[in-house]
């Protein structure tokens, strides 16, 4: 991103503060505010870097994407040796708005969750002692982390946290639903603002406000009636053992929402109408017309943002001091 | 590539007629020059593209990831459902210079090779009809087309010409070797420089040669001494069904080389040193001294050139005409 385009998303987000003011429930999400270049470059290759992963084929970016609304677009990812994950991979655009990291928040925050993909057997497969192996063996990291860190050694946490820091840069600011808060009427359709009433006046924006239109709270999938789904996962009960906090998950961000098929923590669902049908009667025990149900994605598609513009890394190569990857070793 | 780069490169490559005209067996590389930016911009997108893969998850850029060195580093690839590629991933960089594509040279151009993977059931396991269908699917993709192809309709030879175009412009500039044929002469090393001489000398450069420093020939692996090795590629005979042409597969592109380990068509050998080793051991029955091989190799690693910087192209989403991703489905 450069300078200018920062600066100008800044006095915008500056103004929308006014827009903010106005008791809406949904927040312009500003754009990001690079403060460390050098380490969100660093955390760019490392989010591209394949050797992270045991089989030197999977990086970050091949579960989220980019150029894919930061997911990989499938139910349920695919892991090293093509294992199929346990739940639908989360966007990692606007991510950092996020109350805590996955679907069931078992991660703090962003630095927190990457440590997890790398050293899980089901996703990249690898160790934090070799993904530190690998970066460290190369010269021109050596550099940029010394540069970043100050330090002549590399840990895991230097890694998760320029990760993070790339991560954090990945917003997607003035989606026509912000130029619209920001006062510009006639940056939605008719259809989309009665969407967006809609949205307020059903209740879906107890749980989908804020700058991420989600990602502040957890709640109960099947909150009045049950979600039929044959996935496992059990969400918060996980994390803290409750039984109440049994199918609790991290609430969604609906940013992007066109981009981040297929939807709910299986991945079951694959049309937006679907998934907006389902939440009204599950969560919210309403019945929506199909006008209604087409007026609520005519709001929802109204935020996409934009999404980032990013230069593809070069990493360094590998030598005889890289462990090599192991894709068919098991 | 910017258009003050791309007219500077053309400068350049117009000096450089000069040098090359100094009898050199290695050309200098011009960059790209880029004519058509709609049908570059709708090639990127293809090649980046996972939805031309059965499982929504492989595109050309897995195997041949922009980010290193244009190959996937591995031995031989992953493919749908993690299965084993029988052949080490060819670099895409510089790939037009070849007088064929694929190792044994099966594809007579760019755009036949792109077809291949798409359809292979060992590596994106999709079908062109289907990769068709998705395309096609898309209204922004039926508007790019539209464009470029002044066309309603989307066809895979459209795919594949497109892809084809993209990947043209994937050439290495300015390399150091480049600037040192281009009249610097500190450019490189004098271990390089003595590098060079050797490899000229001991002949290397009569398969080695060119603006790719290969690609222009056919060659027996094992012409001197026979290469041991468990993979079952025969190379040309594939193709031809000659015995004579049992072993002989294109002399691969020395553009690079450092990024695009490991090496040989069964990606057996991760060392440079000993890659060169080999060759002259089994193609020139030559015995080289350890300083010779480290020249040799400073010379090869002033064959890095300027890598493409492309920024990640954004992909329309799917909609429910997509045929949807089967990544677990067989």
């Amino acid at each position: 991103m450069n300078k200018l385009n920062v600066i100008s998303i800044a006095l915008l987000s500056t103004l929308s503060i006014g827009a903010n003011a106005s008791n809406e429930p949904i927040e312009i999400i500003p754009a990001a505010v690079i403060t460390n270049p050098e380490k969100v470059e660093l955390g760019k290759m490392l989010f591209f870097e394949p050797r992270l992963s045991k089989s030197g084929f999977i990086s970050c970016n091949s579960c989220h994407n980019i150029s894919t609304g930061g997911v990989d677009a499938l139910p349920t990812s695919i892991g090293h040796n093509w294992q199929q994950g346990p739940i639908n991979s989360p966007t990692v655009l606007n991510a950092e708005y996020g109350l805590a990291q996955f679907w069931d928040g078992r991660a703090k925050d962003l630095k927190e969750q990457a440590a997890g993909p790398i050293a899980n057997p089901k996703e990249m497969g690898f160790t934090h002692d070799l993904a530190v192996d690998t970066v460290r063996s190369m010269p021109a990291y050596q550099a940029r982390f010394a540069d970043v860190y100050n330090s002549k050694d590399i840990n895991i946490d230097m890694i998760t946290d320029a990760i993070a820091e790339f991560e954090k840069t990945l917003v997607t600011p003035n989606a026509p639903f912000d130029l619209y808060l920001q006062g510009d009427k006639s940056a939605i359709s008719d259809q989309a603002k009665a969407g967006y009433q809609l949205f307020k006046d059903k209740g879906c924006v107890s749980c989908h406000n804020g700058p991420a239109v989600g990602g502040t709270m957890y709640m109960k999938m099947g909150l009045v009636k049950p979600f039929h789904t044959n996935n496992p996962a059990e969400g918060r009960k996980g994390v803290t053992g409750k039984e109440a906090d049994k199918f609790v998950f991290k609430v969604p961000t609906l940013r992007n929402i066109e981009l981040t098929y297929p939807y709910f923590h299986d991945g079951s669902v694959w049309d937006l109408e679907e998934a907006v049908n389902t939440m009204a009667d599950i969560q919210l025990g309403q019945k929506l017309s199909e006008s209604e149900v087409k007026e609520m994605v005519a709001f929802l598609n109204s935020l996409t943002g934009e999404q980032p513009q990013i230069v593809l890394p070069i990493l360094p190569p590998s030598n005889k001091n890289t462990p090599r990857p192991e894709p068919f070793a098991d």
